[in-house]
């Protein structure tokens, strides 16, 4: 029986994909979970350490390849928590940056349900890491900016294209995937050069991350002919060309 | 006796403070390096997790209170790479956003060192977990950006106003605190409004930390009145409207 008081649910990010990106607070939290609520953008290496006695939740899959609207999302994580369980939601990268971490927050609250967030490494910092490109170097880039390449159907890219224009900044794309041809063209119009360098990372930080490495004026085509598997990262700017070709992720634990 | 095959540095991010947002890939290579060489930005909570059989250098220390330049911490992580040790370069947040850490596997890869990045929570993410402020949320900021506010002695801050005065965006300010007067002059000069509220956190999920809100108009003097610690992080945008004033640290211990 569960204890009515104790009611929370801890609003995880799981990192890019790689569990040993985990932090040491979102594995204890998923281990003293009662349940855990997922979707896919949660890597299967990472749900793999949900204890066995935990329920599962998966709200990336439905019957018929639906996935669950965010609202049943919100109604599904106040349900368990009023019955007094332990709710970890799980979600890819961080859930405050993309993540709607915040938007589910809000639900909570409104619910009269205690939560708390636990920060994840984002896609664009394990990218980093796995490809020796940094976010910021000096001379390269002093600063770094994460945008979203995503549009709801048929509505236009609404993004500041002069602002987001700035060769001294990286500039980070999260699900530009279908739109990359459109956002590097607004780019170039805005007077970024069409020779610079631009990193397309899948599947980040897992046994399945892929790279590739084009321009501005390529991308695009690069991109489609590469056919990567979702979901693709965009790093643009000066710091890619630091990549390092032979960099590939190595286990810590070999050293252990 | 070391292995001379074995030398090899980890380039590591020990996250904002708090050690439980350390990533577990962070902690195994703490415990299996034979040297940890740390400095400033690494909480002591942290630095209390090295284990006592291994070696520590605080390279952010020295006598008469130097802290050791970077071309010297260079030489240190070569040299003890070269015996064969395995070295975990300890830095506060992520070793890629403003973390020089690229510019330390250079010297490495110069030498002939081998190296590895592990990417570690940078504060912008720890400061909005513990403050329930989201770095992107639908209606208030569709993107964030990370600047540094750090200038050389008598140097000008080279920023690109006009394109960071974007109001959709969060701004991240990341050493900033002895010229967020300038800082916040400029964002308004350049369109962003007086009122659009500013956060600066000091010491982030530390139990040293401090949270203020403001505006772009008060926040200069507001830090000033509040004598913050280092390391103070601001935050401004609109997004700073869902601080929680009732969120603070919790301990997902408490429940496991």
């Amino acid at each position: 029986m569960k204890d009515l008081t104790r009611g929370k649910v801890f609003l995880i990010g799981a990192g890019p994909g790689d569990p040993d990106l985990l932090t040491l607070k979102a594995l204890k939290a998923m281990q003293a979970a009662d349940v855990v609520v997922y979707d896919r953008l949660v890597s299967p290496e990472i749900t793999a350490l949900v204890p066995a006695h935990v329920e599962r939740i998966d709200v990336g899959k439905m019957p018929k390849r639906h996935k669950v609207p965010q609202e049943q999302i919100n109604d599904i994580l106040v349900k368990l928590a009023m019955q007094g369980q332990r709710v970890v939601r799980l979600k890819g990268g961080d859930p405050l940056i993309f993540g709607r971490g915040s938007e589910e927050a809000e639900e909570l609250r409104l619910a009269g349900v205690a939560y708390e967030y636990v920060p994840g490494i984002t896609s664009a910092q394990g990218a980093a890491a796995s490809t020796g490109v940094p976010l910021t170097h000096r001379g390269l880039a002093s600063g770094v900016r994460y945008v979203t390449g995503h549009r709801a159907k048929d509505a236009t890219l609404d993004l500041d294209w002069a602002s987001l224009a700035c060769e001294d900044t990286t500039l980070v794309i999260y699900m530009g995937a279908m739109n990359i041809g459109d956002i590097a063209a607004e780019l170039m119009r805005n007077g970024l050069p069409s020779a610079l360098p631009v990193m397309a990372v899948a599947s980040v930080t897992t046994p399945r991350e892929k790279r590739l490495i084009s321009t501005l004026a390529t991308i695009a085509d690069d991109v489609e002919g590469a056919a990567l598997a979702a979901p693709v990262l965009f790093v643009v700017g000066h710091v890619v060309s630091l990549y390092e070709a032979t960099a590939l992720p190595a286990e810590v634990a070999a050293y252990a």
